[in-house]
């Protein structure tokens, strides 16, 4: 039994000023344009002195920068606007069954410096790939300059063991049990080690944050990433559903039909057989690791096999996204990963069979849409996550 | 686009004292065993004095009371046990296919007074139903002597509009577009509004928190309102998912199989058609509302029909159920409602079809038990939403 106890209300004076810190960085970073010293006390709720300590603060520790002053248009001088700064920022890896990725985001939420590599990783040996992982990482961080690193991400692409960080289970890696984090912070430059996350909760991110700190332009939907398996994340106001230990959002093992064909999972049926990349690729006659853009080509040029294919897809994704919403209570789809080049073709027919079968569509619209392009979305919601820490407690960063 | 700007974090002197005495109350209403002034001020993090003050203006306001000092048992004397006050409550309200109900519940979450009556409503006019409601809550409020109200509560087995309270739909009361909440306060004692809400999601509460402000036994489960239809809420670290307008929780409507059986809502093969109470008994052979102990009766006299029945019950919420939980990552299935009392019969197999479909249920295991058999949990969960409000903002209630 969970006992929770009230905590204490009385905020002690050694943490106020940390309090304070995280409120201006805060104010500064939710803003959709660059604001005053003068804003940034109204949005605060403090004094303008204050709120002028506190940024002159972290400007000096490396956590705001002041902008160009804008050309004076009338009596006055402008005031220097704010920005979240580029001298600081995080290190966003990702390994799935086929790529690895290593990412510098800054705390404006700008690629600072990348490298994504693909590969067919699936069966690979841990060891091996987390060691290749380390030597990207390694010449992304030299590549991004003066960028003082707050932390590290590490995206992955099955269920995490919050506790010991150890990854249980990733199925299309054919890998379990793997220590991932760990192995890979032995090959990491300057003792970082990186937090690691389910592939999907973090990708959702990069929907729900517009930047670090910065509400997207959606704050309540279901994100699916779509490779060879099928991860999701639901989002409510912003944040992903973690669930009771972190494990939420397997949408690839929903069940669509229990006559179905196996699944590696050990079920039948499951959302993976029939829209997983593997699966619709050999449904639609093409190799097993066709690009997207081959199966929408075969489709335009009016392939049976090819339209049959994306037809049970799609079905399949309806059938399983309207069980998902009804539970859940979201009005959005966004489709991600090799699943959202496939949006165009997957979207009339899994729109209507929402439409139809989730109790709410008749009071609104049911929406599906494409995840921008970005590959390896997982590693930057890695960076992101990362740098929440900065974003709870920038004390810790400027004294 | 929903930009959220941080909250000043400054508490304005007027606020203090409001938050205090909440603080106070909840420390109270939340330990297991009544605890003294100090034993609060110790864990409200509060000087002994200031946790006095409060907890005397708490007592002379009749939110806490002072129960019997023990017997001494040693030198000094005994400390004051505090608890909840048995004279502030709050009325719960339900209406359902199958049933009426009124209760009042006071603060301990002890039952002062209570009215359960079972009607088939099932396509009844929604006024005459309500003001039926209305007359056995008047007679409840008069029963439960001088409590004093500080709200009622009213669940609605279906969506509603959280905006303006309006029950959107209830498919099996054949009800649409009614103002629920409003019509029937022209039909209650003393000017109270009673504040909507949807049945399974407010049932949920009672398995949640075993007193107002105290913690249940679990924290982290699926709760399913097994009627006619079939609600459910999911919980999460004791708090009801409530989605992104409040309708989360549609199990019923979770498919099972896309060629399955037409459901009222426009789908096919919906949980509901499998193992709510109509389609369930009908399958058995029985009248479609007998009550659960004919179906188990039949069941252990080997009767066949009724074997079927419930094994394909069993078998859509194993499927049903593996997806909800394979999405939200929760271990715990609570059976309420009439599907509560076949627990016993739906377990086994239930159990045995999570394991196999639930992702994680490699390493957990996956647990369905049934809800206590409390009549008209959703009243009870209307009440504890009512006390809500008292719990956050006591100063409301006696000043």
């Amino acid at each position: 039994m969970t006992t929770t106890r009230p905590q204490p209300s009385v905020a002690r004076q050694s943490t106020l000023r940390s309090t304070n810190l995280a409120l201006v960085l805060r104010t500064v970073c939710a803003a959709d344009t660059p604001p005053s010293r003068a804003d940034v006390a109204t949005r605060a709720g403090t004094t303008r002195a204050t709120a002028t300590r506190l940024v002159d603060d972290l400007v000096a520790g490396g956590l705001l920068d002041e902008g160009a002053r804008p050309t004076p248009s009338g009596p006055g001088r402008p005031a220097t606007p704010l920005l979240p700064s580029a001298r600081t920022g995080a290190l966003g890896l990702q390994v799935d069954a086929g790529l690895l990725a290593a990412r510098v985001l800054d705390l404006r939420g700008r690629v600072v410096a990348e490298h994504v590599e693909e590969r067919d990783l699936a069966g690979a040996d841990p060891e091996p790939t987390l060691a290749r992982l380390g030597a990207l990482a390694t010449e992304v961080v030299s590549g991004a300059g003066g960028v003082r690193l707050a932390g590290a991400g590490l995206a992955l692409p099955g269920l995490v063991d919050a506790g010991s960080g150890v990854l249980l289970q990733a199925p299309n890696l054919g890998w379990s049990g793997v220590p991932a984090a760990d192995l890979l912070a032995t090959h990491l430059p300057g003792g970082l080690t990186p937090l690691p996350g389910n592939e999907a909760d973090l990708a959702a991110r990069t929907v729900a944050e517009a930047a670090p700190g910065r509400p997207g332009p959606l704050r309540d939907f279901l994100y699916l990433s779509g490779q060879i398996g099928i991860g999701g994340a639901a989002v409510l106001d912003g944040h992903v559903v973690g669930g009771s230990a972190g494990w939420a959002g397997e949408v690839g093992h929903v069940c669509v039909d229990p006559a179905g064909p196996a699944c590696r999972c050990g079920s039948t049926g499951c959302l993976e057989q029939y829209a997983g990349r593997h699966a619709l690729m050999v449904a639609a006659g093409l190799a097993r690791d066709a690009p997207p853009a081959e199966l929408a080509a075969r489709v335009a040029a009016g392939d049976a096999d090819a339209e049959r294919a994306v037809t049970a897809a799609a079905d399949a994704l309806g059938v399983a996204l309207a069980g998902v919403l009804n539970v859940l209570d979201l009005p959005t789809v966004v489709l991600g990963g090799q699943l959202g080049a496939l949006t165009g073709l997957l979207r009339p027919r899994v729109e209507h069979l929402l439409g139809r079968r989730v109790l709410s569509a008749r009071w609104r619209r049911m929406d599906v849409r494409e995840a921008s392009a970005l590959p390896a979305a997982g590693a930057t919601g890695a960076a992101l996550r990362a740098l929440d820490g900065v974003l709870a407690d920038p004390a810790r960063w400027i004294d």
